[in-house]
């Protein structure tokens, strides 16, 4: 293919060479691989433009992609080698950060990371907070409209995002960096740009929410009995502690038990094992004194109520992040373990113990041996919802052979209780078929339009998020 | 026309009669009449989807209504009397509502004081509130994603809304009833719909977010000598009390000298005048003790820093309300004065102290005598900037003549910030054009084909939001 009238386009890298277009066509986890006809670097939005408007006037397809830190394959290239990887990665500037205003301006490429260090350089907190920070882009994170452990307070993604800068599949530059916290002045274009994958045109930039930071933040891990005493600790929480209540993750005794079995600093606070925890953040404007005497007053009415049966409170830094490091180690944890089939579901929240009770259930009926690994946000209703094969007597191949049933049995029960089979994660190409065997048809009829609307040429992120739909898949929702 | 199919497709009313009509005909300031076929009010959503399938077979347009107490004749039909007004009043149910997981499901029709007070008999705050919450209905505020008084804490209707049903321009019902605070399964429906005025289908029901009861709830009315000053107790109050800070408005002396004349009751608890005010509301969930220290250290260390010269605060529930009336009072003062030209305009925050010297002294200049109140939602940037004609000198007539030119004053000064023309009343037929001399040409552009994507008959409210551009205007943004 003559890609000179391309090299000329735009100002940036344009990579052809095998080797140096490879970590661009493998995701991280080695889970796809595709091939592509050259990977473009731009250094600015106007380059992003450029590069869509050759691939338009060439029908070439566009797969954008990010820090490459994705879960469901959105940002890997198919295997034919049709299309041309867009990568924003440098799209490097924070254009403007407003302290007063609580606003930061940041391009796609800048890191998590690098957005949450420029806000509290200033005094500041960007709350989005997840594993990959340290090379996933913003471009991604609001692309696949990221989650994290601050969603229960400061919601995704999409609610901390106020303007953004879209090249559209036209190649025109949409600029939309509003740094406005209200406007009714016409379609949630902005709204409709997250979440959608690349599939509807490439953020460029985007104008994200600051917070203050807060003057004192304590974890505590608390054993709780059972998922049902989760919810009524987490109710309490609410109650008690407003929106000084920043986390609320669930936690299995297996899951701790695979963390102080692989991390050799992991070591649980609390003397008696309990087939529940939930680690509960809390952060307060208040100061030190308030936080802690506040947290305290929970706990004890928790113990009280018989909704904690133990509970250890973080008194330094250390121990706050210790503590954490006992919820974050989980993935790598269960890996270490081997082959993992993983699940990221979330329920209306007041549904998960019944959910927990009747899916671990049948999993014990049709895959007997299989061991659960359920962690995840309660506060959101969001469960990672995996399964590691039995210590012995089941090969890796034979383990994943599994997966298909498995996920049906999983997102069949997650469909029955009004869930869904993708709380954070995306679609991508891993969930984009299973997706559109839950959603009703008439979802789905939609979401083909406003894809023919904005990409009549079906050049941005072919195969991505829009999946086909089993026509003989009989919808409970449409009975 | 002949409606026999219409009246035998749908349970529920059909109005004919001129003076059954007449109400929904009108909007409630009286600034838009129109005529229509009929006014159709269906019973149920299977209903308002049936009237769209008729109104499709036979190519009538269809104005959706809901409590029709819009500002920007959103739901009043246009004068030729070929629509059909399509009320969804008589969708009354509260489907479900769930304290743990926080959650009210409701029809359409069902207002927003009804919603308010269900929550709140379970012990919930439904937090969206605003002047119209005894008439309007919850689908027109999602349909206008309308915002008021707690935006700063709780955000708008589109950020309190999980899931939604839609009646879809082709007649078929949308079942996005989604209780889930997460879900990354496809594009954002949702908040297309959210905000589309009618537009794009026709909201029958929505989940909606609920929170805890606050425990304590105080008010103050604080002088301060300027906007900046203002802006400064702001990032204060955001620093000190977080998320506990759940109003900021500012107020002008003319705005609280208005309120004094023409509502007997009020009385402003300060000794002196200040040039503004603003009113500030803490709501904690610690309890009474911890929000009046809060609140005192707040005002202490803001009258210590100048950024307040008094402060009077609540200390009883019949000061809370008195202080709010001042507030509240505020519209009717100023129409109680003669006509009025009005703004619902939103800036960037930091720009707010330049935009009001600079805008005030500008009309100063070109239309002199002209009295401002200015007042509104400074935590949130919005700003209701609103202008009474001179006490002498002007007959109504001619004060109204002079909107067209003082709205390009104001609304170019808006754009220059960076802001918009529309904060929260939407734009309807008020602001439609207006909207579209300020929109970048790509923008349009998206949003017509959204619309053509998911109403190619252009019957879903025809005439509303979208706007021509005039495409001799030379935009900033595009030089």
């Amino acid at each position: 293919m003559d890609l000179t009238d391309l090299r000329a386009a735009f100002a940036g890298r344009l990579l052809v060479d095998a080797d140096a277009m490879s970590p661009f066509l493998t995701d991280w986890r080695r889970k796809w691989t595709g091939r592509a006809v050259a990977v473009a670097q731009p250094d600015d939005a106007a380059g992003v433009a450029a590069v869509l408007r050759w691939c338009r006037s060439q029908g070439v397809a566009v797969v954008p992609q990010g820090g490459n830190t994705g879960l469901s394959g959105g940002a890997t290239p198919a295997a034919q080698g049709h299309s041309l990887v867009l990568s924003t990665t440098r799209l490097q500037r924070i254009r403007a950060l407003d302290p007063v205003g609580q606003t930061i301006t940041v391009e796609a490429g800048v890191t998590l990371q690098q957005v949450q260090d420029a806000a509290r350089d200033a005094g500041r907190l960007f709350p989005l907070s997840l594993a990959a920070q340290g090379s996933c882009t913003i471009g991604g994170n609001l692309a696949t409209n990221a989650g994290g452990v601050q969603v229960l307070r400061y919601g995704n993604a999409r609610d901390l995002c106020l303007g953004l800068e879209v090249a559209t599949a036209e190649g025109e530059l949409w600029s939309g960096l509003r740094a406005l916290r209200k406007d009714n002045s016409g379609y949630a274009l902005r709204e409709l740009f997250i979440g959608s994958e690349g599939t509807l045109g490439v953020i460029t930039a985007a104008v994200l929410k600051l917070f203050p930071l807060p003057a004192a933040q304590h974890v505590a891990l608390v054993a709780v009995p059972s998922p049902a005493a989760a919810l009524a600790l987490l109710a309490l929480a609410q109650q008690r502690l407003g929106a000084e209540l920043t986390a609320f993750e669930l936690i299995s005794e297996a899951c701790l038990a695979l963390v102080e079995r692989h991390v050799e600093a992991a070591r649980r606070p609390l003397a008696e094992a309990s087939p529940w925890y939930v680690l509960v953040e809390l952060s307060s404007a208040r100061g030190e004194a308030a936080a802690t005497q506040g947290f305290e007053a929970l706990l004890e009415a928790a113990l009280e109520a018989g909704h904690a049966s133990d509970a250890a409170l973080s008194s330094s830094l250390a121990q706050f992040r210790s503590l954490w490091a006992l919820r974050e180690d989980i993935s790598e944890s269960q890996g270490a373990e081997g082959p993992t089939i993983k699940h990221d579901i979330a329920l209306p929240i007041t549904r998960i113990p019944d959910f927990i009770e009747q899916t671990e259930a049948a999993i014990a009926r049709h895959f007997p041996g299989l061991r659960l690994v359920v962690f995840g946000h309660l506060g959101d209703g969001n469960l990672h919802y995996n399964l590691s094969p039995p210590r012995s007597g089941l090969s890796a191949a034979e383990f994943l052979a599994l997966e298909p049933p498995v996920n049906r049995l999983v997102h069949d029960a997650v469909d029955a209780a009004g869930g869904s089979i993708s709380a954070e994660h995306g679609l991508g190409v891993l969930r984009r078929d299973e997706a559109a065997r839950y959603k009703p048809a008439v979802e789905q009829r939609l979401m083909q339009a406003l894809k023919q609307a904005l990409d009549p040429l079906n050049l941005m992120n072919p195969g991505k998020l829009l999946g086909q739909r089993d026509l003989n898949h009989h919808h409970a929702s449409e009975t």
